[in-house]
């Protein structure tokens, strides 16, 4: 259906005049996504503050065959957020829908809104004494809702989940404008079938979801963050059984950097330095979070770095002193996907493989991309105690970034070929957007891609929902 | 359809004659099941040992109309696994489905089929140096399938999850006979719906789950076990506060039982004692597993008791010295629900509420309760840590079985009421089956009951899975 001036005087009218966007300059900023790699147009932004609002909206949308795409904090890395070409859809965005409704400390929940920022939950939970664990890079733009809709991982998964394993039930709007309350405050609850984990992780093709409850956590009573620098994957992996064995559930992150890494990261970004006097070939930064105390933490991955170096596994290591410090370290890790945009083009992926295959996987993908494109610089980085890479790739130096960036489909299918060999995931966090929706048909299989559809036309029949992405 | 002989004939020519059981003496354990409240009748029980069986059966029953039960280990308290009396329907029994495809300790994984037992699961693990953490009072005979499809609980919920966190992915048989492998590997997983969270608790409604990648997990290094009395459910509200500080993702399990309980326990029950010298009116349960020692088990157990003591929340306890103790510490409280069959009927629930909020359930639904049936002795008792009550309560002594029994219903409904207002869930880990089916429609809204059975009629348009359960 045709995006009519009468049509758009409709949805203007359901969130009034100002807070439906119409000027290209008011518009602009949604149609910027982080990797600028997904164009698309529209001509009206809706920005309700209302569930009933949101139900208006999708009603009058599948009355009329309008295509509706939600929109969080826009920082999706996959191009979920974000309208084709055509002009014809429209945006809607859910920032203003932003109350935290209630938290309770004492039950260890929060009742939020799909347009509250994540650190704003963070820090609303911190104010209380309780921990809201998820974490990830662009926590002070992204959002709850779009945190959900894609099931997002981050830093703490390790002892923590994802996204959906943080969620205890969903509000929804349905395509038809009815609201699904789904709002569950008990993690036993086995009434029928599990609706909640349909939506989450969806990408806003079944609904919007409006609202969660979150679980919330004490806060831990000490921290401790080492910095080790290793000479292979092999001897990760063996820190990481370690520090499973002397934390275990109390190893919040694990991650995996190499040397590049380290150097693109020291030499693109402010403030961050490599803790380590030596150059060592690949790096590792434990967390640890005590439920016990300051010491404990402190005791604990003196302990396992003790053992380490005992064992030969790690050839230097530094434990932050401080929470600037703690910080500092962190930051050379975040900083890694952004420190290598100075350096030309990158292919990205977004991998996991089962955790004890993470070296093999890594020397077998080395080995096919160094054979596609000699000179490639890879930045094989992340989540190494989830078995989730970000598994990127820099441009040969001098290469030429048009021409680079043009083989990104061939080296994503030769990685992630790799990666179905392994049974792993070719989307580990960042979910299938519009940048993997191809690619989503050679990896799932026939009967369950038909299972997806069935549920998609059975949940959105007039196909409004975000169209275009995920199936 | 009637199940005609030449209809019963094709069936059985797909499992062979051995494995198909029409003698009623054989038929007749697959029907009693472990409360003996739901009769059925059926003329066919089908033990296939291949999932290609399985599909052939599925894809004959969906041309041909015929209703199929799924049956795993028959310890279902809700009549889920059991056949209606029209004698039409075709129990398929998984029990020959039962190999353990592989365990890989180093993956912490196992790939299981349907009709493993848990017992047998846990068992294999721990030959690997592994856990596997889901533990319940029928462990000897249930199943893997049926724990997935009812999503089990259990004692160990606290620190690991239902199953449905236990699990990565599914292989299932669907209604048409096509076979889904949604068998993953990785923790993190997002491209696509979640479909395997979808066959998870959906009682074998939308199709037959034939194998499981389930989470192992490291066997803790050390346990402390922990049996109180104490005066009130705040004060066990309290500790269990006190020991999640103390012990945080090391508690394991943390279960309350009221006085009248344990001395059903102790009175009907083999071996079971009482280990306090004094009467309490209620007692806790404390599980602890250290992935550190043995010793730091035991320190943080007392730790717990220490400060439990000195802020008066306790009025005695003691810690099992053996892992034979740790034993009959638990067996006094499995032993609970048996132990409430020679006192006469009774009115079971399986509730929960937020955590925080279970002492002011338990004594709302006391005074209800008492203000429908005087006398009537109320044995309310569970997985507190996870505000998960088995709420059950025994007849007055000298009551009439049978006119107590009539009033299930009745006290159900005033029960579930409490429950509902308090956000909860009716059924908190045993499913809806047959025994809650009717009440769904009361605690679902009309929109969460329309979803459900829009993927119902798309996932089994004939109808043919389980019909007459859960929607």
């Amino acid at each position: 259906m045709t995006l009519t001036p009468e049509l758009v005087e409709r949805f203007v009218a359901i969130v009034g005049d100002r807070h439906a966007l119409r000027d290209p300059n008011d518009i602009e900023p949604y149609l910027i996504e982080p990797r600028e790699k997904f164009g698309g147009r529209t001509s009206l932004v809706l920005r309700p503050a209302e569930v009933e609002e949101v139900s208006a909206i999708l009603k009058l949308a599948t009355q009329t065959g309008t295509a509706i795409v939600p929109q969080g904090g826009n920082t999706g890395l996959v191009g979920g957020q974000m309208p084709d070409e055509s002009g014809q859809q429209v945006i809607l965005s859910l920032s203003r829908l932003n109350r935290i409704r209630s938290i309770d400390p004492a039950g260890n929940l929060a009742i939020v809104e799909a347009g509250v920022v994540l650190k704003t939950l963070q820090e609303a939970a911190e104010k209380e004494g309780r921990l809201f664990p998820l974490s990830l890079g662009s926590e002070g733009s992204c959002q709850i809702g779009g945190n959900l809709s894609s099931n997002a991982g981050g830093t703490a998964v390790l002892a923590y989940g994802n996204t959906r394993e943080l969620c205890l039930g969903v509000e929804v709007v349905l395509p038809t404008g009815e609201v699904l309350n789904d709002l569950r405050y008990v993690k036993k609850d086995n009434t029928g079938y599990d609706l909640k984990d349909l939506f989450v992780g969806a990408e806003g093709t079944l609904g919007v979801i409006t609202a969660a409850v979150m679980k919330l956590f004490p806060l831990p009573k000490g921290k401790g963050v080492a910095y080790a620098g290793l000479a292979s994957p092999e001897d990760a992996l063996k820190l990481l059984g370690l520090a499973q064995s002397h934390a275990g559930p109390s190893l919040t992150g694990f991650e995996l950097m190499p040397r590049i890494g380290v150097e693109f990261s020291v030499a693109h970004t402010d403030g961050v330095r490599d803790p380590l006097q030596e150059r060592h070939n690949w790096y590792v930064l434990i967390d640890i979070s005590s439920s016990r105390s300051a010491e404990d933490a402190r005791e604990t991955i003196e302990a396992i770095l003790t053992e380490a170096f005992e064992a030969g596994l790690v050839e230097d290591a530094t434990i932050a002193e401080s929470t600037a410090q703690e910080q500092s370290f962190w930051h050379m890790r975040e900083a890694m996907s952004h420190a290598q945009r100075p350096e030309g083009g990158s292919i990205k992926h977004d991998i996991s493989v089962p955790v004890a295959r993470i070296p093999e996987f890594i020397a077998e993908a080395d080995a096919a991309v160094l054979d596609l494109i000699p000179g490639a610089r890879i930045v094989s980085f992340g989540h190494m105690g989830d078995g989730n890479l970000h598994y990127n790739i820099s441009q040969p130096v001098g290469a030429d970034k048009e021409a680079f960036l043009a083989r990104w489909v061939e080296v994503n299918k030769r990685v992630h070929d790799i990666v179905r060999s392994y049974k792993g995931s070719i989307s580990a966090e960042h979910g299938i957007g519009q940048l993997k929706r191809k690619e989503l048909s050679e990896t799932k299989s026939p009967v369950a891609l038909d299972l997806m559809r069935r549920i998609k036309t059975s949940f959105d029949p007039a196909g409004i929902m975000n169209p275009g992405k995920v199936i």
